[in-house]
């Protein structure tokens, strides 16, 4: 019997027959907002779908531990289960977005070395800012989790601006997520793909993720489409 | 020569005939929500003159640097005239105010390790809540700088902590302010006082802080004035 256990906003998690693993399935549509915006976007969920995959082999195979376990349809993957860690860890290679409107700053420019923030995972709550200190201090990770958490990103990182800049595209930002194995053992788990990170054009700058959604540029599942193909070609020619 | 360098929300700068000495006045005014609800207070700028002028002294008889070198009147000191970091530091001993809201919690529960936050000073932005990876890498204070700052908070604490406590009060939460020599060497600046902590009764868990004014609670000269009156006491006692 297979069983919902969680319906996010571009994904749902299903239980299967073994309680170590669950079925992750990729939805067509996309929100913006924190939610506030939801739309349906055919052959979404098959394109962010695909790259997330792309992207987690390529970490696999470069030595980052993901909870990716088996790819089963275009759209499905199963997962291991692991107790995920409720914190959004983002890391800012260039100023955009709400990092740019915070603090004054014009988008575009390099951060260096790269900005680090995590978020608190919490619907009611719209995602709050947490610095580090309030993470440890109200049991949501120890400060030497949070510390292994960001020595992986810093890792991945490096992998993702070599892989995407070889796909003429540059890493802006993104957002990456972990969990929690019974034996205490932290892994790369949820999805990499451009419903989580910013992608500019290398030559252009034009936007290549959610904010040609968000901002209304251009359409979702073809800029997706067209990422998945630079990736593709990026791979092929290692 | 005086004239007027900064005309903060609570205080006012001047200069001085030495360039190296500035001239802070206390104001008899409080605001509160970043400048948006601003009041009168008859000799609040004294209350609050003395009470940070107390602690200012205890810290410095317990191997503190600050800013202050004299008191000239019942609102007024002489300080060195430093470059201003332009970051609040925030030390969290208790759940209360903004944090409470934030992350969904209920006012009161302690914070162990204590809380640190810093927000980056800044009318236009409404001093937003900023990391130590963003004030990093946007020039505002090195990591190394941020450290250094942060131990001070950390013996501060400490010291105020049982002061406090002798004076029958709980130090909830408070925002302190660095500044840095030209030699490079940094500072305790600006002032400590109930404007810029919480401060709760021990028994009665009773506001004894801006809060009365924030949340209409009770006159806000008279309740400086105990606090005060208190911290007067314990620092006899000693």
């Amino acid at each position: 019997m297979s069983e919902l256990l969680y319906a996010g906003k571009a994904k749902e998690m299903w239980s299967t027959d073994d309680p170590e693993v669950l079925r992750v399935v990729y939805l067509d549509q996309a929100t913006a907002f924190n939610g506030k915006e939801k739309e349906h976007f055919a052959g979404k969920g098959h394109a962010a779908h695909a790259i997330s995959n792309l992207v987690f082999h390529y970490l696999k195979d470069h030595g980052i531990t993901t909870h990716l376990l088996e790819t089963i349809s275009p759209t499905e993957d199963l997962v291991k289960k692991c107790e995920m860690v409720p914190l959004e860890f983002v890391t800012r290679n260039v100023v955009a977005g709400h990092f740019a409107s915070r603090y004054g700053l014009d988008e575009g420019a390099d951060l260096k070395p790269a900005v680090e923030e995590t978020f608190y995972k919490s619907d009611p709550l719209d995602d709050p800012f947490i610095n580090a200190s309030s993470a440890n201090a109200l049991g949501i990770a120890t400060f030497a989790e949070q510390e292994q958490m960001w020595a992986m990103c810093r890792e991945i990182n490096e992998l993702l601006k070599a892989l995407f800049e070889k796909a003429g595209m540059k890493l802006v930002d993104f957002k990456l997520e972990f969990g929690k194995l019974p034996d205490g053992t932290i892994i790369l788990a949820d999805e990499f793909s451009p419903d989580n990170c910013r992608l500019w054009d290398l030559k252009t700058n034009a936007h290549m993720d959610k904010d040609v959604f968000r901002r209304q540029l251009a359409d979702l599942t073809e800029t997706y489409d067209r990422v998945l193909a630079r990736i593709q070609t990026a791979l092929e020619e290692k």
